[in-house]
């Protein structure tokens, strides 16, 4: 187990009604003035956002509002936020939706009270070192923002999605009330489901051997999230099924499921330029290029890709041929990604991509050929060029 | 899956050396001095309150030191504690040791700003409002209180053990060093792992149902924490296991192994008084009183001992006798706290323990018969007497 640090000071609210609660848990911030910064219409029109309100003003806190955080959220409307966070002089920042709305909130509270370029924070040029606090009430189960020091960005000038990483961003509250993602579309929700597995598995997917208690939370995260989806396949509204992803997707990125090993996140930074480049649910591109990295790379840590077969998909080993077991296991991922109808290659994804397409995706992927990914196999331009091609 | 609050706001530093860290870490707190609270002379003896000291030094904290925290801690030390902190304006406390000198400092902390006798919190007459934040460099992986809320004290007049519970309690920081573990009796090794196993058993052993991720993430530590106290018996300085079974200590007392549920507790209350009257090592008390509880009590809710027993202690399922499998599990867990030569019965303990004697402990254990205790089966004073009766 290698040297970790650990640090979720995230206080979760958890279950039925409690957003009836966020005027209350504003007030222990001791803020005055909110920033209520919400995606689409939805948050609007069903209600949360008057409810929301309801409780701050019950509580005498002023705010304003700024909507259209969208996915894969952008740039301009982080400047938006820091513009109108700066007049009105708000005090804190209240994040209502899912990972958009929050990473786009997490901009804003690092921008407010900078006099650099908040862009800044997502080229690492700087590092935040004050913020306006937030808190969120979630309505999707998906990137873990809501427990996470991770805030990703799109700047629409080359459409380059880029992370910035503070713990500052750690949300002071985080509102979990798995009955507000009762109506999401199947398509955002399998897609979150992918999203959670994810965050999981880029650490999962490791050389450390000896993280026993963390590998085996992690396993039973994943074999949660994929019983779950097969339930919310069927019953969109089943409360414990909502509950155990909602749960699992904040535990899967706040750190947890890391502790003592390096993690692999290829997966990741190849998706972040295809939703830079395409603007698919960020979940979606995920499935469609993780059986292609994980052939390409499985070779480099035979027994771990067994573990996983065994452990998470129920593979029977075959002690005889572990490559045999370590690709049964792949292959059942993504069978199991094809059950709840999620994609498993690019054109799935609806894209017909060029072959000058992917050498620009490994282009910006590889930071103009300035770095390399992953932590199984360090991948550099030319592996990300192939990854993408068996994706296609 | 109940509504439920998680709040974890402990700083995690894990691994080898990261005492070396504690002066930045205080620092870090803005405190200017410091009250080092810990145990017995082997701190001193080691080192590590020397290296602890030149930390602080070399960031230019100052600080006073209070050692002669003992096992089951005593209240007349926190009373010392509080004293000499407010005589020293001490604005910090950092607790250098096992959970008898956390839980001490707790009440240290909790006691020095406040107006009233400390003991009032424990008596749940009162609730801590505020109190001196408080750090942890942490030599003994058992209570978990270096991230809990929790704190349990010893009134000597009556030999009262009780605790004590707020989220100011959770310590700032926690510097966990598994090396720091190497050099601990097994006697003290092994009874700090049935501790750690049945904070989570105590939240497992619960009539609800909807919490399958929890439930994983449990069992998962549960048999992680056997598995590596299997090892420690044979080799008590093997790294790996000490990490496991010390990061499982936090995690299984931090309120995750909780989420969703309530849990039952009966176990600890039955031992709180064991350890009032014999001040008996709490692991080994546990471990004495464990079996005895669970045969009084399984059939409340046969199913989920079936679930203990065949996803912790890997018995086979007979689908036809449920109350075997269940009985199995019991059995299995008893052999296993017998192979890491822990007691199975108050005897075991080295206690010859008379009627009488279980008289005073149910009655006490009951206040005075003005409450039940457990969530599996509610148990009256009578109940409590019965399986001390067993445990004899």
């Amino acid at each position: 187990m290698q040297t970790f640090q650990y640090f979720t000071p995230t206080k979760v609210v958890f279950g039925k009604g409690t957003e009836e609660q966020v005027g209350e848990l504003v007030k222990e911030q001791n803020a005055t003035k909110v920033l209520i910064h919400y995606g689409g219409g939805s948050v609007r029109k069903s209600g949360l956002l008057d409810r929301v309100e309801a409780s701050l003003q019950a509580e005498g806190i002023r705010y304003v509002t700024l909507g259209g955080a969208v996915p894969n959220p952008r740039l301009s409307k982080v400047y938006e936020g820091i513009k109108l966070g700066r007049k009105e002089g708000v005090d804190f920042i209240l994040a209502v939706g899912g990972g958009s709305a929050i990473d786009s909130a997490k901009g804003i509270s690092y921008g407010i009270p900078y006099e650099g370029d908040v862009w800044d924070f997502y080229l690492k040029k700087s590092l935040p070192q004050i913020n306006i606090p937030l808190g969120v009430v979630l309505t999707m189960a998906a990137t873990g923002s809501e427990m996470s020091d991770s805030s990703v960005v799109t700047k629409e000038e080359g459409w380059l999605k880029r992370s910035a990483k503070s713990d500052l961003g750690r949300p002071k509250f985080a509102i979990l009330n798995p009955e507000l993602t009762y109506t999401l579309p199947e398509y955002q929700t399998m897609s979150g489901c992918v999203d959670i597995m994810m965050h999981t598995m880029e650490r999962y997917f490791s050389h450390e051997t000896d993280t026993k208690l963390v590998d085996a939370m992690a396993e039973g995260l994943l074999r949660t999230v994929m019983q779950s989806a097969r339930v919310l396949l069927e019953e969109p509204c089943n409360y414990e099924a909502r509950s155990e992803v909602m749960w699992a997707g904040s535990l899967s990125h706040n750190g947890l499921t890391g502790c003592g090993r390096k993690g692999d996140w290829a997966c990741h930074q190849l998706e972040h330029e295809l939703g830079g480049m395409f603007d698919v649910a960020h979940g979606a591109g995920l499935s469609a290029v993780w059986g292609s990295w994980a052939r390409y790379v499985y070779k480099e840590n035979v027994a771990r890709f067994v573990k996983f077969a065994v452990n998470v998909m129920g593979i029977t080993e075959n002690a005889e041929a572990p490559e045999e077991t370590a690709l049964a296991g792949i292959k059942a991922l993504e069978d199991f990604f094809r059950s709840i109808r999620m994609p498993v290659s690019i054109s799935q994804l609806g894209q017909d991509i060029s072959e000058e397409q992917i050498r620009e995706l490994a282009y910006k992927c590889s930071f103009q050929e300035t770095r390399t990914i992953g932590g199984i196999k360090s991948l550099n331009r030319q592996d990300m060029e192939n990854i993408y091609k068996m994706a296609r």
